[in-house]
């Protein structure tokens, strides 16, 4: 149909503009893996040498032509084609550059590792280095909504259960459940990322037996070298580190989808109570003129909800056969790339729907009255509780409330009409336990640990990072 | 670390070599995606022409543009960003671009069509080209395990439950097994291609109120422009059309998945009743010079198993709110690529694999002997039951099978040496039972049974395309 | 902790009163199961006497004893365990109750099959019921969302997209898109019921090996006897026939939760739309006596958002081993009764919604005005493109549009005080286009499709059923 | 079709013996969650009762009636049907109840709570006790996976990888791997358990608003009463405690699944290197007499694949709306129960396999031999890299390898007759280098780490559990 420039754009690609900011995208794209598996083999190399396998002068040829080779990804890929994984490609490149300045440095490249050392290593500087933008995007999430949480201590809105209107609370106090959902989310993914991030090295089957004696020494040098943990024993069928940031990065997923879902809810018109900030092109139509839609919390969940089934696939892929697996591990790396994106994806996205988010307290306030005063109902039950006991103060507040909904009128009027109440409370003690700020309950005590608990997080997080 | 040509190459893109054949990944890419978005512009011009909406010489203008339009998908992808989907960035793109031909064909680009029309339209365009390729992939995969079925009707082989060896059986059979799920699957794919892959053409609500009374018909003709079926009613959040394609390929993906699992326990070097042919390169090991990896059938299994997942997001993703949906939809985009994508690399790899096969039928006659005999203890039984009945043959049997097992001896000897055998059998019947080619039942029947299957869907196959 | 009666209850029974009709769950439960395995073992002894394996006196005291045997479902899985299923617990029981009656009899139980061919064929027997009790529920369903549909065709209301008003709509447009979505589901479920449901008999590896030639004859009566399908083939390992029922269900689910999702959001008090009936005890709270949850679609929704997953696993469950598989098959059992309690439950849910829905069409009719007049900015745009191009209409509404947000004006009087507007439209015209129910495009047409496909799908039902 | 005896038993029931221990289902069972929920009642009033909201001696009559009340499961989830949960019939069962003793106590039941605060609470206690049940199998497994690695520690057998031959290990090496997974896996269970479980106790919308000013510190004390922890805030909508409960099982279910698919292999007859002992029984089959299923394994891995799609049922269910969900939650109380006992289930019996685990170290060391000396290809290249450099080594030994493949003979002849190899080693050094012993680099460092591991967790496991 069309003669488009003939250029190969993955479909990944092609909608990166929409779900993927470009830092994340270019931590974990092909050249970041290429990148990756070249450092590992650059590592390996100098770390042989740490132990006297690969003479020092070597292991520096080695490591200067892991640096300059200009293969591209799919030349790379395409050369391990034939053994079934990307790393065999990057060893075959990888050895004729080396061998175009020495042979004898030739001879050193991959010296005892096998492909899956290499490409389990490059996972995991790729994981590193996604994770830490992921970490840093959720500091500045967490960052806004902490202020929103301060910002909107008292401001009173509806609070809602099985999306019907059930008591007041405050936005602050929103905020500060989604604030503690994040606060996990991010410690999780943190401590994933300092402990679970090994480099790994064992070898056809993981005795690392062409290494003799010195395999463990090199191993742990290797990591260092890498800036990777040093792995007890290898771990090529024990998929437990790739499922660990899995499973952190479904915690994070979900708290976005949650907070996404509360913010398209409360973005509705009939609701109206926050909405997204309007750039110059942002959340309009292409018909409708006067639309307004939310659309960074739509692009968060949308990227959100692609996430635990792609950490699923993870978890299955754990069940690998003997000491190196036939086809569960080929099928985790572009799972990874693809659950690093989503991920990464969706907390951009919901971090722009924050920093953009317009909160309109006046239709907070506005909202509580939708019920006409029945939001109050168990305000007012508790208060006669005490007079008539739990059940019937339930019961006389059941029927007030289906009489105040049937016949339209105001909570307010029906309990001044009504001589049981009469009996128990005047008018301006009616008027006080329907003021719904009387009615918070613990809710300043909450938002004040919520916050508490971010801070400990923060400075935590800034001792961790030297800062 | 590295001084790598920095192009951006996705992580799919950088992995396609190994997963995924060029002429699948040409049918799903970036460009395919915009091809097929500009493809569903043009005809909505040209159905709307028909039905005197737009002049005909002004929806020819648009058509040409869209043709030869030399935005990029990223381009493209990068306008649609504001709106939270690449179709609005077609609309802004070929716009401008009709605009500079002719004002005012620029009017009527887009006419009372919303983006979902576009985006889903264009779904439907990529996966019939893409699926079109798994279908021919599917055929020539038949169409070699047929020839197997036939070959190997009569090479008999152990019959395996539970990975114990259980009864004879010839491979022939186990192909024959192959062979029906394939057809079963096949015909599915086939079916959902030719009955569900409607175009979309509803406007903002699915009214398509902007057309007056003309919609259907525009919508006949638009779905007709481009060779897609007419849908009933608009369908932006009756997603029943993904899902059927999503829940045809996880058959696909199964089959393969169980023929490839077939495939690797067969070629297991303590079996070594299949092996994969040796390319220069293919199989081999980094480090161990003696391996013969079965990597096609790796590569197909770990393909296979990254598709039930994604299906299940496209499930998940039917929750779809109102009119149009604030986030499942958009979660459709990359999940239904991927799946394409990894059910057609599973089928090529597959195809790949068996195309290559090596059968060795001396090594599956020798293993009927692994058991010394004891494969064909329930033939004995069989055979003993008519004397002794069921239940003490069946536990003279165990207790002959035990003795066996614990002594090393052949089943042979222990009937020999049984006297209640003696009474039943004499040496020739022990022979004849023993012999596996005399016990497998209805084999023969089931493999005609098979092929007559294959034959009627491979020339309904051939009737409906014509040839 | 507590006394409680100290009966066994599992957590499903438990939960059954919420979430499973007692219909239902009495076509699924561990008795359905036990009775399924019996009726499968006495049409074995009949289909093999039918062809002279079994003398017909002995066969008729199996299908006797298989109805009168008292043993309990825990007895037979227990007597099972060590095989590993607890079909081969049926054949001990049923064999010693047989032998009770007559030692010749017991020597025909389970002749020739394996306990893979009872399980498998009892697991289609309790598919065939339940899935018969389940398309009973659809068609009450469509029948009552087609009332919907015919009842509310002009009910105005607010067309809605990304969870914002957009155009209107009538709420029998919406009822017409929740039925078609049923009616396909409801076709593909009644396609694989019929089609897909067969016996399974093959013997230990699918040969049939201990029936001699008669084979194929005895499985094809075997198939008749239980009015179940004949298989071509055993389908030990191919596990098409399964996944086909997951997947209809799967539909079914996604099907449930659109609407479901829709029930709950225009239940929202804010909108108020629509509301559950209130019976006795429904949709109440234990603390706010003003609660009115929409508590069925709260269920069906819940049921079906667990349907996804357990299809999934019998999906990747296709990736059998050989002749008979090493888990995934036993992996089904549970999976299966689990899918087809949790998809009958939110079909039985929603039906329970949308027999008490209470539809509120003034409600509907006032929301149209939540926008104040915003949500005709497309047809007014619409209007005015004839006049001013499509692009200049766009960008003079949009500005408007956004006036009437920043001014809380209403639409009507920022068009009367605009003059390009003064200049294209005079009052009257305003007021015209600016009417919900001028601007409704196909609606009326589409409803009497949707209403159409279903009378279709209805009378083919009852000439199916004979009626 | 048959007269069995008409009481109801779920499905889960009916597969218990062949899935499920009974201490496990016994912690996890209606009766459980029921005792649960009456727990929480109770403890509630006492923890109200401390704060001086409730006087002691009415908390006290509470506490006796939720102890001795008769109600079975599913009368309580029947009379809690209307409002949509099992603790709301709790509460009016308890309160109908207590009423029977005193009028006044009956006021005070459920005070201030919602039933989530209920349920959530039920549900933390039925994990605590079910978890409890899963670390002790998981504790006694990876005792006797110790003793595997340490007794097999020298044992010889073929390492695999892409379920090929590649070089030699020790069974004790493998065991190690599994070892240290088991352990990892039940750390982080461990950390769960002790960290993650806690009381719910926020009213209906997280505020405490009945409360007054006290109800944090009857939050305290609920969680105290319980043994469970104390949250900072509510976690109503924030479910991140649920999904570590299930990402740990996943973790459990993954270790499992890799451990029962090793034991899988290793017992297929052609490799029969390991076997499940042979009970009275245990792993036959109903029709073939020889048959030894590794019954134990396949029903361990037949669970472990069930629990990651359940655990994704728990991450997607996070997405939840506002102050409590509408659905999310609701699908949440089946899928824990279904995890826990497929989790639970899995370890059982994978326990059940190791305790009755034969290892056949003599068929091990035979298994070495399969390849005819290529096995030792990489140790001969190793060798032969000092003196010929890397690549030229890897190639000559590939020739090698495939003349001993298509020939037939044993590499160590190939190696004698070949000249490049005559001028670098002397027969003796041949069969030196060819002995698998000399080949297994770090094998026993790193089972002494692994047993070192092993070690610390064991005793840090006492410690913590005061022994």
């Amino acid at each position: 149909m069309s003669d488009l420039p003939d250029v190969r754009v993955s479909s990944q690609d092609f909608l990166a503009p929409i779900f993927t900011p470009p830092r994340l995208l270019a931590a974990v794209d092909g050249t970041a893996w290429l990148r990756a598996l070249l450092a590992a083999e650059a590592a390996l190399a100098r770390a042989e040498a740490a132990h006297g396998l690969v003479p020092a002068h070597l292991a520096a040829v080695i490591t200067e032509c892991a640096r300059d080779i200009r293969a591209t990804p799919e030349q790379v890929a395409l050369l391990g084609k034939g053994v079934g994984n990307p790393a065999a490609g990057v060893v075959i490149a990888l050895t004729e550059h080396v061998a175009a300045s020495s042979d004898e440095a030739a001879k050193y490249v991959h010296l005892g590792a096998t492909s899956q050392d290499i490409m389990d290593t490059a996972a995991m500087l790729v994981a590193q280095e996604t994770l830490g933008v992921i970490t840093d995007e959720l500091a500045s999430l967490a960052a806004r909504i902490a202020v929103l949480t301060r910002e909107h201590a008292a401001s009173l809105m509806a609070g809602r259960t099985l999306l019907q209107q059930a008591l007041p609370i405050t936005f602050g106090l929103k905020a500060a459940g989604w604030l503690t959902s994040l606060v996990e989310a991010a410690e999780e993914l943190e401590r994933v990322r300092s402990t679970q991030l090994a480099a790994q090295l064992g070898g056809a089957v993981g005795t690392l037996a062409s290494l003799g004696d010195r395999g463990l020494d090199i191993a742990a040098s290797f990591a260092s070298e890498l800036g990777l943990q040093s792995a007890d024993v290898p771990w090529h069928t024990d998929r437990t580190r790739l499922v660990r940031i899995g499973n952190a990065l479904a915690l994070v997923a979900g708290t976005v989808g949650k907070i996404a879902t509360d913010i398209l809810l409360l973005a509705q018109p009939e609701i109206a109570e926050v909405a997204e900030g309007l750039e110059p092109g942002a959340g309009g139509s292409s018909t409708m003129p006067h639309k307004r839609n939310p659309i960074r919390a739509v692009v968060a969940k949308a990227a959100a909800q692609r996430v635990p089934p792609l950490v699923m696939t993870l978890q299955l892929a754990m069940f690998q056969e003997h000491e190196r697996a036939a086809g569960s591990w080929h099928s985790e790396w572009q799972t990874l790339s693809d659950l690093l994106v989503a991920s990464g994806g969706a907390v951009h996205a919901l971090l722009d729907a924050v920093e953009n988010l317009h909160v309109d307290v006046v239709a907070m306030r506005a909202g509580l009255d939708v019920s006409r005063g029945q939001l109050m109902a168990e305000a007012v039950t508790t208060r006669l509780t005490a007079v008539l006991g739990r059940m019937q103060a339930h019961h006389l507040m059941q029927r007030l409330s289906r009489r105040t909904a049937a016949r339209g009128t105001w909570l307010r009027d029906e309990l001044l009409a009504d001589k049981t109440i009469a009996g128990a409370l005047d008018e301006q003690e009616i008027d006080e336990v329907l003021d719904p700020a009387t009615y918070l309950g613990s809710t300043a005590a909450l938002i004040a640990r919520a916050l508490e608990r971010y801070e400990n997080h923060r400075s935590g997080r800034e001792l961790a990072s030297g800062s």
